[in-house]
């Protein structure tokens, strides 16, 4: 089997950033490279410059003077087709466009355009990612779109039709703890396109799950052959953007995509065994339970942290996005009387910790007991600052409290609020010990929601999708 | 018609905590007395004191030398009896009891000796809120349960059962904007229950809208009678907790309720008119609707300065809640046109601010001809810090490019990303000015939502209620 055509294209030895500027996009693109330390050469050009973040400035392409695999484009549309007569005298291989303005206009003259760039790259050998499009994220390479992106890697590989979603997938998803293989955003997919991606990641050993944002698709049967084979190798997690009239609508102006209705993509989903989520928020959330979970399929849960209506409604928001909240097991409930635990006969499942009126060792206690049950598949616990009846505790105190070395052997997923808690001086002050917690949690590896309805329904879809994998 | 007994007992003249302590949740009832700069009288108790806060401290009720009106208890259960017998001495009116571990905790002398309490207040004409509950919080009167909450009126009363879930309510709407007439939170509603604070607030001139979080009712028939008033005259924003087994379960052991079904529940929404929410945040956030928009029914939504992905989900899950997203009216188009707008015949609705490149003028006149436009009922925008192609705004400039000024007679909805941008000082840079914008939008009384499926979730359901309401 011949190795897939991306697998060395998005590996250059060298790129140039064509457009490139002193501030704003064109310089975005060069600030990336420098801040994830891509190892080969950078290569601004722009003939209006003659030095842009310190390394010198080319006019064109073809006065750069070593060889030039990749090429990122941010000129007006109008310059590409000259652009590319220079990258085919320069051997480039690559060419990501993040120039707009083509087919996704509706206009004759630009979608026809559009088709001149494809014929001329084809003519000269030039692979293109886009039009209209952020490119690659690649930490491991030093690649990347945006400034502020995790330069460690991981193994969650991203493909988006829209530079929008990628970004907030990517982000959004790294501050959750996630890290990433390489992140794709494709736009128009004038030459490689979604199936391309899709077969890319298949086969990438780099690559343990994909998140997906879809709007269209140009080859229906491909596309599905393409999406099925990714998924029964690799969690596959999908947002579809364009699934009413308002929304297809608004996918040919984006993307130039002709969305297809909301029943066709239910049926690829059937077809595939891709999991689904409303937006982007949603897709993170299930993407930090597959990421950070072991693959588990029971789902007796036991819940415990919250305190009165808290914990009634998790109870209420855990079965109902089908999980099983059962009762406290009694030999639990024993052992809580022998050691004299005065709420032993009224502590339940969600064992709410207002009951138990906050003593530290109780509380601990109580969690590790559901943890190490064998009723038990998975425990979510909500975590809150450390403080304890009007006294601060230090951060590895409260990390002690919650007993988390015990819980070793079983899924743990985390809950913490990020609601306010007044206003002013004393709530920036709680803010900022609240984020050092959650900081620390993060890195310790656990998967952290903020409420409890959106835990429950990420993990709920995860284990979901492994009774079905089975 | 007799005024409520409520509303007299509310307006004590004085108040004693009793229980009341240098540190944790006793002194945390005198310390907000304090903050919210109550009128009245504060006399903590505490016979290990004899001075809390500047305060004087008494040993008993009876030895408090002035009249007491109200007194907030948070000494163990086994005291209250004792207790009341002092304040029925002093006369006290009304005794609101945080003081817990009664029926709730499933034993029967606990369950007696509620029983006894209620008997004793009785026979000493004294009125109970709770037990195990929050109290009050009436910013008007300078009371409140909690520090930090806000010390402006407003017109949203809160009933809830749950002293968590009434922090909660109060703590998250008032971040985002809201103010209160009151909040009760009542607990076990062993004198006073739903039903009597339903009414309550149904006749309350100065509460127009009522949250309400509730596990279980007393009496069926008093309580659909009192839901049903209230809600002919005011919107009723409602979260049941105890909706399945395992959440009725934990209803017992909150507050000793008899959760009843999910059935009879929706019974109850369908013959009176609630809204209802599953947690929390959605109730937050169909208040908001509620509390900063004018009552209107139609669907018609604009939605602009979203970008690529963003602006293609906001279409499909505007669609989803219910909401109409109509193409861009023709006669917009053609008044672009005539203005010489380069994507006039591109731009659509929503409108994709990525696509007319930043351009200030451009987007503020695309957004004001579609508020200003009769085919619109409402607005919704996606606002963003106040960067524009790496150049940074004033954050009045900003607030212009959006031309609120010009949608005055149109309900406008903001939808402000809470995502991170990165990490490091770069981001708290970036979140501290963000923050300073989302301020200066709240305060300005726009409903501002953190996702646009939330926004328009929240709007759909605050024009389903107008609609049937008719």
């Amino acid at each position: 089997m011949s190795a897939h055509p991306l697998e060395e294209l998005l590996r250059p030895r060298s790129i140039a950033v064509v457009g490139a500027s002193k501030s704003g996009r064109g310089g975005g693109f060069v600030a990336p490279l420098l801040e994830l330390g891509f190892k080969g050469d950078i290569y601004p050009v722009n003939p209006k410059y003659t030095e842009i973040m310190g390394m010198k400035a080319y006019p064109r392409v073809r006065d750069i003077p070593g060889p030039v695999d990749y090429v990122i484009s941010s000129i007006p549309a109008a310059g590409v087709l000259g652009l590319l007569d220079d990258c085919a005298e320069k051997g480039v291989k690559l060419v990501h466009l993040f120039t707009a303005r083509f087919s996704e206009t509706g206009r004759k003259d630009a979608a026809q355009l559009e088709q001149d760039i494809l014929r001329k790259a084809r003519e000269a050998g030039i692979r293109l990612i886009g039009p209209n499009c952020m490119g690659i994220y690649y930490p491991a390479m030093g690649i990347s779109f945006n400034s502020g992106m995790p330069s460690e890697s991981g193994s969650v590989g991203v493909v988006s039709q829209s530079g929008q979603a990628v970004g907030e997938m990517v982000g959004g998803a790294a501050a959750r703890g996630i890290r990433f293989s390489k992140a794709i955003s494709y736009g128009n997919a004038l030459d490689f396109n979604e199936c391309d991606y899709l077969e890319y990641f298949a086969q990438d050993p780099e690559t343990k799950m994909v998140l997906l944002y879809i709007e269209g698709v140009r080859d229906g049967p491909r596309f599905l052959k393409a999406l099925r084979e990714l998924a029964a190798v690799k969690p596959v997690i999908a947002v579809k953007g364009g699934r009413g009239e308002s929304g297809t609508r608004a996918t040919a102006s984006h993307t130039a995509s002709l969305a297809g209705s909301r029943e066709i993509w239910q049926t690829v989903v059937n077809q595939t065994g891709v999991v689904t989520a409303r937006d982007l928020e949603e897709l993170v959330d299930i993407a930090v339970a597959f990421y950070f979970l072991p693959p588990f399929k029971g789902r007796r849960v036991g819940v415990t942290g919250g305190s009165g209506g808290s914990s009634v409604l998790a109870a209420d928001l855990c079965e109902e996005a089908g999980l099983d909240v059962i009762p406290l097991p009694d030999d639990i409930r024993e052992e809580l009387r022998r050691r004299g635990n005065p709420v032993w006969d009224w502590i339940g499942n969600p064992a709410d910790f207002s009951i138990s009126m906050g003593d530290h060792n109780d509380t601990a206690a109580i969690t590790r007991l559901m943890a190490q049950h064998p009723d038990f598949d998975m425990m979510i616990l909500f975590v809150s600052g450390p403080w304890h009846r009007g006294r601060r505790f230090s951060i590895d105190e409260h990390m002690a409290q919650y007993g988390f070395e015990h819980m070793n052997s079983k899924p743990v997923v985390l809950v913490f609020g990020d609601r306010p808690r007044g206003t002013g001086r004393e709530a920036a002050r709680y803010e900022k010990i609240n984020d050092e917690l959650k900081s620390r949690l993060i890195e310790a590896h656990y998967p952290m929601f903020p409420g409890i309805r959106r835990a429950a329904s990420a993990v709920g879809k995860m284990i979901s999708y492994y009774e079905k994998k089975r």
